[in-house]
């Protein structure tokens, strides 16, 4: 069995959050430059990815992806500094809690089931 | 505003996974003495509550709520010393990471947006 996989949700009130699939999506938009591709790559449609990036750019005080390179021809997206800043910050709050939370998950682990098949 | 709410959700394997919710509906299974009355306390339905322990006691080794004294008589359930391990790790390990990883939330908060109305 694999290490438990361990997620993070902020929640910063009405409206703000964000988690592990928002997270995903902008280093998918980052990796693609384009936010049509990067929701490609996670398996959602256009206009899923389109609207979590306006919950994105809404819920943070200034916009976390730039799509104004969109357009007539398609365009693309990027992550503003503000984007970059915190997709950083959550990504070292993983790292971080996974280590300092190290001891009771593996508590937590040894209670779980073993057998993923068993009903 | 309120500090942000770190929720966080533990998978350990297909079909085994616990959380912010389900932490909620242990404590409240161990303050009522009851199933359903926890699912009230809640805002769930009896068949939510149930279908939610009975996914609670197939996802780890043992069970982690006891309903056998239920039945004709309406019955009571308690957590095993199994449900109570897992409740306990679980809070602690929210404990020990929204300290560990104060100041990663509190540069997210900085970001996130401060005023909840803003569209």
């Amino acid at each position: 069995m694999t290490e438990p996989r361990l997620r993070l949700r902020l929640h910063f009130g009405p409206g703000s959050m964000f988690g592990p699939g928002r997270a995903d999506l902008l280093e998918a938009i980052a990796a693609h430059g384009s936010i049509s591709a990067a929701g490609r790559q996670m398996g959602m449609s256009y206009r899923r990815a389109w609207t979590l990036v306006e919950a994105l750019n809404a819920g943070f005080s200034a916009p976390l992806v730039d799509s104004s390179r969109g357009g007539a021809a398609g365009g693309g997206a990027k992550l503003t500094a503000e984007g970059l800043a915190v997709l950083a910050h959550y990504r070292k709050l993983e790292m971080t809690l996974a280590e300092a939370g190290a001891a009771e998950i593996a508590a937590l682990q040894q209670l779980a089931c073993a057998i993923p098949t068993r009903k």
